[in-house]
């Protein structure tokens, strides 16, 4: 099996690693030289496309084409590049994380061209290269066939990890309510911790603590695996650490969707309102809230 | 009608002038001597006493003293002290603002010395010498009796914004969940508010709204009334004050006896937790929280 | 001053009326004639206009046309059809409830033909009659020059309750950012009140407490005010009301407008979910919670 | 090594079962016989003990006994019973879900009779006989040292899965909080698979995406895995689960708790206000704002 990767950031080309591994073949592409080469040099089933049209040529018909590019315009106009180039029986797949309504958009768009069109969602950060990725897959089950035998190389297992979840859409869907869910309980974990730090008195290590609920409790999870060894590596203090917390469009997507679907999903929207308010160095509500407690109560403003 | 008022702060000097105005003969006692002489200075109908027998002396069967103490341990140690001075058939009055537990738990000890015990929860703030107080009064219909033209006079008028709410206790009660809706209703404000702000695109000037919404709107309130009044005088960068809002006790004594009576009041609560982050310099929680993203995804880690 | 008003539901019918009372000529049209029969035979300023045509006809230059039409496709495909009818300098006005994108949008296209564009958001519900409605107006300048009598004379008065807060669309995103304020005032007084209730102990009079906080308290609000109201005629119990709360479309979009934004909302938005609680009759993400309660505890589920 | 424990219910048995199984003696007893026979019917290394005075008797000195008992007046009568008739020297263990307040006030009270007091939090539910039990240990090193080896037996492995985590109460506050991190974990998984399931549009199969999700996801948790077996085994309808969710004492503890700290824990909190909203048949705050609704906007109140 040959296919076609565009994008070699660090998710595209550990994914393309991972491939080639597995007996996968690989035809890599990127706008920068840099990532090909160093792929390239590696591998052994990996070669090179500095051009686009040298990665279309590449291909066996059906071609397939997996893009890991930042989401939004990025792959959109990757899209209208490649589409052109396809013929009627290949396949386009966006592994990157697109918001669902802009992949069912460019379902048509590409299902015009009579080219297939999947949405894979992918998890599993800087550990899927060696763990393998977490593979939620939107599409028909023609298009999925065409692709089964590299989501089975990609996953954890052949058996397990991966799963064609539905139609075109449905695998960016999935990916995006799996970050939303994410976000709620690296909340959940990060306020127990933060209450247990707070009781001075007891002076508990969240190291000790984190490590043993790794075995036979009720929070086990891979969250608190990663945290326990972090704590254990670095300590617990995080001085070096800003209390500052991104987000990425998946939980903001999620929060939205629960509202356009009347879903109360208040946990998952308060973690990120949370990260919100870690952002905001300003914190102009906070300041009307001292200007109010003045104007009332006639409670002192604390002047900067 | 004469009545003692002992703690001579902010709240409990208004009101002692609010009553000699109304034309109730106050005596005043406070620890220092200073707010005695300045407000026996100022009115006509407030007479002095310096120390605890002289105030006693100085009030007519039945004794009416009303504590306007700082809640907690002062307010308890000044009961165990006047306790003793005083006589089956007297009234003490906790006009501060005591968790009602404690109120239920002193009432005990005053009522076993004969002496009637009753909570007035008060609301108003710097405003109540002019506009007068909301009163919410616990207590026996007896002991109401002695102090109702006391409270005709400090409320806003003799008919309205005041109430015999219940027993011993509910006076405290009434005004601790009163302020757990102020906290709420100041959120939702202060939240609204910066989003209007955020929206640059707009340039929207926030006093006017504020000002504009004080008549016919749904959100008209002494909130927005004050709020208007406050950015229309100061402007709406309020660069001068800090982001950090400092709560009281009636805010987290309401949202521990909703989560005792088992009833969802995650609006209340959630102020009360925006207020924690507000005064949360360290942010440790969100250090975690960049702590477990570095972990699983490899993304960067603001240092300091 | 003459102006049309298309729409003649509860508020244009109501905003008719005030009008034609404060001296100002009204065109009445909507697409069902009884609401026109019944306003042309009480009003003395207002005249009847039964198809577009004539609506049109009925005003003169430069016509200002007012739409009152339900958010989204109804007042889209007003404009479609009124538009063409319409010539430069003539203004045209949505005061419903729309999003504000949808303004934004719309304004291009109005204003491509040379017609101004303004929004109006519009509170005051069923009491606007009566009191005045609060008036958010988004527009240029020259086009709220023509409209500014009309203005004042729905306002509470002619100077006050409301603004013109700044360029199209921007009238519209105020009233949805009140709106939102709204569901957090609500909710915090809502969640308030039952706490009372649910302290069975002192068997509180919620209908005098409401009354009692209107004077005084901090929490002085209209909310507040029609709350005793409704308190006192119909009593407490409130049996005879359904504990489902339904929700509009500002109190959805203000929430997702603020984690557009990336501003922290959380109280407005967690008002919104418990109305979305309060609507799901199913409870599934409760079941799954009963489920996962079972799995690791053994707890029972209670079968329906 | 032999100990006592006293309280057979769920937890106590399985936890002497596997005492016995791995080689502890077992002194057993319960207020009623019946589960006293049942386990020494089944274990080897469990003796029966039928009343309190026979309980203390089998023990050797130091006697270690480990209460399983109901939180609160259960175990607090229990301990006024048993520690009259400890010595100098022996260990008491409250194994059971306590208040870590009312911990520290009992070992206070057992540790002025020269008696050792421990906590031990325990988590692992209804899984723990066969997989160990998380173990959270509070209490001096001396009284650790006797108990070291039971620990080793109940816990997953001998050094993995418990921690003597500080002082005596610190057992107890540990697994306090784990429960709060398990409410707001349980309730982020659920909104996120309920969105999943109100996204009619893709015909989601829940079972397949959790079990997906168990390799290779950032979700990858204890809860995931129960809730992925249940949603295959039972489907994913849930039509015969009531969407009514118990709460414990512990998940209200851990938020008052947070709330006493000052430290902001809104996702924890809210999870238990959802349960207690899933609790609340009546929903008068809900009817309340239906009452609102209805006054200022003339909005339908829908009648049962």
């Amino acid at each position: 099996m040959k296919l076609g990767i565009y994008g070699l950031g660090r998710m595209g080309a550990n994914m393309a690693r991972r491939l080639s591994r597995g007996g996968i073949e690989v035809v890599a592409h990127n706008r920068s030289a840099g990532p090909i080469d160093e792929l390239v040099a590696e591998e052994a089933n990996i070669t090179a496309a500095y051009d686009l049209e040298q990665f279309i040529a590449a291909l066996p018909a059906p071609r397939i084409v997996w893009l890991m590019l930042p989401a939004g315009a990025v792959t959109g106009e990757a899209i209208e590049q490649i589409l052109p180039k396809l013929s009627p029986g290949d396949l386009l797949i966006d592994g990157g994380n697109s918001f669902y309504q802009d992949t069912l958009a460019r379902a048509v768009q590409v299902q015009e061209a009579e080219v297939h069109y999947m949405d894979v969602g992918t998890s599993g950060g800087v550990w899927g290269l060696k763990n393998g990725y977490s593979l939620m897959v939107g599409g028909s089950k023609e298009a999925f066939a065409l692709i089964e035998p590299a989501i089975r190389v990609l996953a954890p297992s052949a058996d397990h990890g991966w799963g064609h979840v539905g139609p075109v859409g449905s695998g960016h869907y999935v990916k995006m309510v799996h970050n939303g869910i994410e976000y709620g309980m690296m909340q959940a974990l990060a306020e127990g911790l933060a209450v247990l730090r707070a009781k001075k008195a007891f002076d508990l290590d969240l190291a000790q603590i984190t490590e043993l609920w790794r075995d036979g409790s009720v929070v086990q999870s891979w969250l608190l695996d990663l945290t326990a060894e972090a704590l254990a590596a670095q300590g617990q203090e995080l001085q070096h650490i800003a209390p500052v917390v991104a987000d990425s469009g998946e939980g903001r997507w999620t929060a939205k969707e629960a509202i356009d679907l009347g879903v109360s999903a208040p946990v998952m929207t308060l973690a990120l309102q949370m990260r919100f308010a870690s952002q905001d160095a300003e914190g102009y509500g906070n300041r009307l809230l001292s200007l109010m407690r003045n104007a009332f109560g006639g409670h002192a403003i604390t002047r900067k």
